[in-house]
């Protein structure tokens, strides 16, 4: 027996209750982590709803977990009891497909995500493969660093692969990803130019640091943009005007999809061959992808602008997430 | 007057008929080659017919010019009287724009065609701006080195680009640009799949250098691969089932068009993030690749496979072209 106390989705769509559950004896390879603070992401939203048909009930949600490691599995390496650290969208990968050898262990085809036949971070602990619990610098408060292990990684990933100091990136998006893409762009040196469709947003995109801000839904503001962005990454998940936004991109430009957009994108191939343009997409990232975030938010102090609940208002806070209305990112503060 | 002879098509679909062209005096910056030999590209086809909106008549086609130059501009460099050299798709471009300047002079928005506002290679004589008339090695056959500055280099770009020797990359369209393709893949030390239509082509295309051929319109055939090919270079120009041919991308995979499909080609989002994929294009490619591409093929001997047809029965050409029965790429060799 190995009892934690968790918040426990027990169907698709139903309110969270706290209940204890048996996490049964620790394997070889895992860590289990005491959590201190556990950022709510859409994508729990998504698979509390079930919206992408993989969730599995009961449900303990939440995978963007900070805490400090209680017990170490034999064949755990590099991880000491009372070390502080973040588990996010996976908690293991086997570790010896193509993927996982080439560093790649985040495009894993056997990785384990956290929230889906696992149990995730809203809990009193929560467990992962040692490779996925990936040291805090100290320099970054624990409180708020939860939100970059799985919204951070996930647009930071291709800045870090795409961009570089002198690229002018547009982030598509500046809610609970996009506004972390719009910070880590700025601190990345490069030229960000943010689009939301909210105008209440500009001044805060601004804040964020971008240097530009342009409304989504203004066909003739985005238009302007034509051809003069090296890297545009897309945070929503709803259709866009995909022939106006590939038109932003400069030559040599690449539009990076990181939303879960759930309509084809219909991509009109002469203007991309005349560019030689570029539509890619990503999920999160690798282990080392996560620590190299997580030094560069620390060197320049990137973090998400977060609102916080004790995790006992968990159903508050996916009600306030449902309806849009977090700025940008909730932590859930554990109060077991 | 600097008259020429010209295989000349007086408006859309007509045939072309032989007459006498004034070019006007040379720019400084051009030179002059006489035609020596000419492929006969399938955007030749859909320039005669104005599939694209932009042919200009009346029209002087052919860009995949060979010969010797003639005359060299007072500001034209590194070229000399009595060199061999080839002439693509591109005329010229402004030199100093940041695509230009980059080395992408073939991304240049004001890069002049060869074949529109320009006068082709179906003539005695051709010209274009120093910098896109390139040397031919002496060790590749003139005869056959035409269909490389279109058609070869548009294969070439992304394999050069995007390949490395321990790549697995299809093919797909066992065409004109297809064939070239798969023999340049092979040669570059790839592991090669042949994507056709035409049951007909196995054979061939095992004999071009596939280590293995699939049916395009068998389901079952294309989702056994599935996960497992790094490169897919698109070069045909009907649609295909996208979700199918993306399903053959490795993790990290990338699907690459040089075909202009003329239907938007829906990228479904969720399989494309969670492989970390991308959907690229690219027209054909910088003097420097092509010097490249042309190094490349003398060295390894990669030829297309052509039938030859004196320049004359230049209607006759285009008419076997139409048809489809072009193995597999026409050249028109110089008779004025």
């Amino acid at each position: 027996m190995s009892l934690i106390d968790a918040w426990v989705a027990p169907a698709a769509g139903q309110k969270m209750v706290k209940q204890q559950v048996d996490l049964g004896p620790l394997g070889s390879d895992e860590v289990e982590v005491q959590v201190e603070h556990c950022g709510l992401c859409h994508s729990d939203l998504s698979m509390l709803n079930n919206d992408w048909g993989f969730a599995q009930y009961p449900a303990v949600l939440g995978h963007e977990a900070v805490g400090r490691v209680v017990e170490v599995g034999t064949g755990a390496k590099g991880l000491k009891v009372g070390q502080r650290v973040g588990i996010g969208w996976t908690a293991g990968s086997c570790m010896h497909c193509r993927p996982c050898k080439s560093g790649d262990q985040h495009l894993c085809a056997q990785a384990q995500p956290t929230i889906a036949g696992h149990r995730g971070g809203f809990a009193s602990r929560v467990r992962s493969h040692w490779a996925w619990a990936v040291p805090i610098p100290d320099a970054l408060p624990a409180a708020d660093a939860g939100p970059l292990l799985c919204g951070g990684i996930t647009v930071f990933n291709p800045i870090m692969m795409h961009a570089r100091p002198m690229s002018r990136v547009g982030i598509v998006g500046i809610g609970g990803l996009g506004h972390m893409g719009v910070k880590f762009a700025a601190a990345y040196g490069c030229e960000v130019t943010a689009f939301t469709s909210s105008e209440r947003k500009f001044d805060e995109a601004r804040g964020f640091g971008a240097h530009r801000v342009v409304a989504t839904r203004d066909p003739g503001a985005v238009r302007q943009l034509a051809g003069s962005l090296d890297l545009l990454v897309v945070t929503t998940n709803v259709a866009l005007d995909w022939d106006a936004m590939l038109g932003t991109l400069a030559p040599n430009g690449r539009m990076h999809v990181v939303g879960a957009v759930l309509e084809p994108i219909p991509v009109t191939v002469f203007p991309l061959i005349m560019k030689q343009g570029c539509v890619s997409a990503s999920p999160t990232g690798s282990p080392v992808a996560i620590e190299d975030m997580l030094a560069f938010a620390a060197r320049h102090q990137v973090l998400p602008t977060t609102e916080h609940f004790p995790m006992s208002q968990i159903n508050t806070a996916f009600e306030r997430l449902h309806e849009g209305k977090a700025r940008y990112r909730i932590v859930l503060d554990a109060d077991f």
